[in-house]
């Protein structure tokens, strides 16, 4: 259990894009940032309304002169300060992911961006070539890669356990619009300019595409989506019922719901080849479920014995107590930290971190479920 | 807790096509005709191998000039015993279904019949008329109809309890396919001419499909299917994914498979609608998780607080005491006799029991995947 | 899975002493010994009430000169007739158990009985000494020691599985008495001159004490017990802390409640040793959590992988279709069956089925639980 | 979901003692205090050898002159410093967090340390005196009432949800000390000199023990306890029975032990009372499952329906994204810095954290436990 590394002596200073007052995901990135004490928030753009930007900047105890009005501002400024920002956490809605996270490459400073990539396919490609064009790092916070007992699960596959894949399953229902909601989190997670083509696709339907691959190793080649808007009046889908078909033969079938009740974020992901398969579940994270065909099935538990060692640097608490959400996202944080600082000195660290190209995957299976869709589930390539 | 009843004087004369040695689904009815008393096996054509018929009748104690060593001869010579059977149960493969219900129904005999209803749509479509035709009932062994809490299940919907349903997901993996098996149920199961178009559509598929329809009170009318064959060599279809359409606008995904390592018989159901969702496990089946959106989940047990009054005659034991397989089947069963004396009494009662209509549409399931997959996944009516 | 046998040639004549309208555990035998086909119930003395005894009998279809007004002349007339019953079962009230049972039992009738043995230690004692001096057989129904699971986690404690037993927690939590109840059940078992001196103990806790000690193998030498009766004006303890100390130094806990919301028959049992260690669940009884020390935890299930072949028979349908309480029960009663048959041939077969020398270990451990909760939970022997 | 709060300008300056390299709690404590953002480790006595105190603490980036040898060099020079600190963890084997906790206290730095209080019954009462004279605060991280979930349950308790509480059922077993271990962890918990007399009832007896007071609002009045050490050569205890019996008639049972094969951190507290009953579970802390007496159980989740709303500041992130151990530790030292806070400025704020007198019940219940077992688990007062 290592969090605390006598090869990391000074903290990366970081600035965040969004993340002010009412804001959900911020909170968590500076949780995540915190939780091993590799960064330390020094700047921050935290609002796109000028007032709440410097309340928020003030509530988290920045210096009045790193509270910045817009990202532009703050990239540029920074860029320029002997002490300036590090790395930039992006953890606006959507469309602003795009115009910030280039701001910031085309300075150099390393973005942490939350998902989905973009708002639109367009977006997503611009970006993939401002970070091919940037001499800073990207990366996407997928964060349940970040837990470990799913990189547990992608070392079995990858290991072969499971022999040849042949079915991939991958659900993550949740309940908080079966209702039509007024709060600021639903109001820009249904509002297409905002969030993009799709709605529960975009949000959490990434998320469970992004995990199948993760964990499988396998590129998905083409779908067939039926999607569908059940709150009466809402703009984005709610509820997504995905067919895919990855390369090499194997099939699998991805749902994604926000009108579901009685699942809060119920993502679960289940493999099988022809040698085993296996189960992993968000809401219990610290177990996976694994059946090796003809034996009884057994469980993994994180630090516990059948563990992968490679994957010990994942977790911070012996097995039994179990870590979280929180946790996982900020294994994300820590081995981004480790890259930078490798970066910095002029070396490379290969991570598990999503980075570019995952994102542009992403916003690829939300085009592609919206295409589907709208000729009626026939299926369209992923490539 | 009603299994034994003073209006039940006297058991029905039930005889068996099918289920000889080394046959597992044959021993299953029995049980479950047994269970509560109310049948008394005197007659079986146990198997098409009149030497395995033999030794089959007599292991189960059945008089010598009971013993048949075809369906037809049985039939025939029972209808004419003035003590002759009542009541068949037919656990053949599934191409023989038809022309054994047929030669019973035609002459009178109360059919007690295996699922799927038959191994071609032309079969299942004969056999309707011939029910049409005939005096006799004919009842479909879909037997988790008969978990009590999957008729609580029903219930709910049809109080309205979730609302309008909106999302049906519905799963049965198993795993004894997953690779080359060479046994006596493997055999016929992966055969086309006995079992149908379909392998695991039909076996296990069709189960899945009639309990969505059956909880959700919805018609299917059209689905888009991706079918599989893993296993090289094998004939029919041991993997389906298969996105469901029913009247009203609801949406579902159904996904079968024996191939998926870990899974024996997880036949999963989960329904939602505008007011709330609920889900219900086979493996543990005397459970009913409920939520009511915006209030916590709970947990409805087989005869425990909030179960309807009246589903309280499919439960023999008190809750805590699990209840099983055998006596979900056995609900069918009790069932049956009951139809069968009220109809006896010139009096009709109505069950809860699959039928011809419901058989139908198993097989029109079946086929509906199959010309969908021929047709790379085009949505297929299923009207 | 062989539930039907060519060497069973015929069902076996049985009376029933208990069991009329309004009793419970009754009808539980009475499809127990159904399941399997191997006896039919040919007399009956199901009430000590003549009319219901009447009525019962009817309603179960006994012809009416075998309906009997009380177990005396059940005894009497059914072992001068020549098809007289073989066995009888005793399910009434715990004070009638002794009599009852010695009535039979002197006249070479085969007993199967509830439990607990008997109301008193005397009786207790006495019975033991007619069971010796009988040529008829006694079976007592602690019937969770019929689960397949439960077998397999006795034959991975014989086997060395989980090394040499240092710890077994054992607990029965109910909570129907959790208010006062006026129902039948709930009279006559916090009666004491019936039921005998324990409530809880003397109805659940001899069954968790028999598991304890069926499981593990190991005798218990003492007991110390702290015994409550919660429901102002209860006569009888509805709740039960026990310590155990086994033969050999192992220690263990009992715990036994019927005021426990929440709980059903939340029957749970974990046995400890310096190799392994092994968890059962009553209410989900398909399933046995074994862990082997410095390895994942593993599940083995009814029929699947890693269940001992001698345990087969004790199970009728494949894994994944869950076998239940009536199950269980059943498996007594068949082997019980294969007993008397074996015995009227002058053969000696072994069973797992509890006799009377654990029902005199039950009565002796209610006794201990009353006498150490007198002495303020001193140790007591079970000697 | 408040962890970010305008009115906690400015991080608490933290110390520790003890928590060097090859350490496990010290670092959980570290990461609790960095979650929230409201404390800053600013100086260390890491270690007892000071070799190994310098490098642990360099790793941690404290400046060499906050480096300590010792505690005392520590509380000196920092009481002096204008910039000292104010907060003091004390993460060190058993025996010296007394000398310790006096040191800091009578210089009037805050003090959060880790459990037992201390090694002995007498080293606890004096700790009492110093506490009391001190006019600096002292907390103790029983950091399982952290869990919003288990602040849940106290609510419910307290509301009169479950009424009148009768039973108490908490136990913790693990298994790492199953076969001797000789780690850094190991070595000083089965070290009566370090450790103190009780080895599983003082690391983890204690933390059940508390959970259960805690929980049900309850005092314990006396126990009875039947304590081995089943590992040859072992010094301390590694399994305890113990029977309480709580004010006001309640009854209980707690068990630890670290000899139970498959058992991680398996935390587990069960409630009853006449009205209903709740169970929580630490290795899935997130859900309580309640049941009042007559409904059907159901399942409150942290952040969902039915959470009380004084509970809502200690989650972070919403329901459905599991919170773990590090959280509900994190919340101790967020509402430790809070209380401090208002404590520096003359306020006095209630919170729920534990205190010396939870400190001192502990080390008399493990007091109390080896007395009892030396007279033969006779009842010994908790008074």
């Amino acid at each position: 259990m290592a969090n605390e590394d006598s090869t990391f002596p000074r903290p990366i200073r970081l600035g965040m894009v969004g993340g002010g007052k009412d804001a959900f995901i911020g909170a968590v990135h500076r949780i995540a940032a915190r939780l091993d004490g590799r960064y330390e928030l020094v700047a921050g753009a935290l609002s796109s309304t000028p007032g709440k930007a410097l309340e928020s900047g003030r509530v988290l105890g920045l210096k009045e002169d790193r509270i910045y009005g817009s990202f532009e501002a703050m990239a540029k400024r920074e860029a320029r300060l002997k002490d300036g920002i590090e790395a930039v956490a992006i953890v606006t809605p959507n469309h602003v992911h795009y115009p910030a996270a280039k701001a910031f490459l085309k300075r150099g400073v390393h973005v942490i961006c939350d998902k989905p990539l973009t708002s639109t396919l367009a977006d997503a490609r611009k970006l993939a070539k401002a970070v091919e064009t940037s001499e800073a790092l990207f990366f996407l916070t997928h964060n349940y890669t970040g837990y470990p007992m799913v990189r547990q699960a992608r070392e079995l596959v990858r290991n072969g356990d499971l022999g040849t894949i042949r079915v991939i399953q991958v659900e993550y229902p949740q309940d908080w619009l079966t209702v039509e909601q007024h709060n600021k989190q639903a109001e820009w997670r249904t509002d297409p300019a905002r969030s993009g083509a799709g709605g529960s696709t975009g949000d959490i339907g990434t998320h469970a595409y992004n995990l199948a691959c993760f964990v499988s190793g396998l590129a998905c080649e083409c779908l067939a989506a039926d999607v569908q808007s059940f709150v009466p009046g809402r703009l984005v889908d709610d509820n997504a019922h995905v067919m895919l078909r990855f390369e090499g033969g194997a099939r699998g079938m991805l749902w994604c719901s926000q009108v579901a009740p009685g699942n809060e974020n119920n993502l679960r992901l289940r493999v099988y080849g022809d040698k085993g398969g296996l189960e992993w579940h968000q809401e219990n994270p610290n177990y996976l479920h694994v059946t090796k065909f003809g034996q009884p099935a057994h469980v993994v538990t994180r630090g516990g014995a059948g563990m992968s060692e490679e994957i010990a640097p994942a977790t911070r608490v012996p097995p039994g107590h179990p870590e979280g959400y929180l946790e996982g996202f900020a294994n994300l944080y820590r081995e981004a930290a480790d890259a930078i600082r490798a970066h910095q000195e002029g070396r490379t660290i290969s991570t598990l971190i999503p980075g570019i190209s995952d994102g542009v995957e992403g916003v690829k299976f939300v085009d592609a479920c919206v295409r589907s869709s709208h000729k009626n589930s026939a299926w369209v390539s992923m490539k």
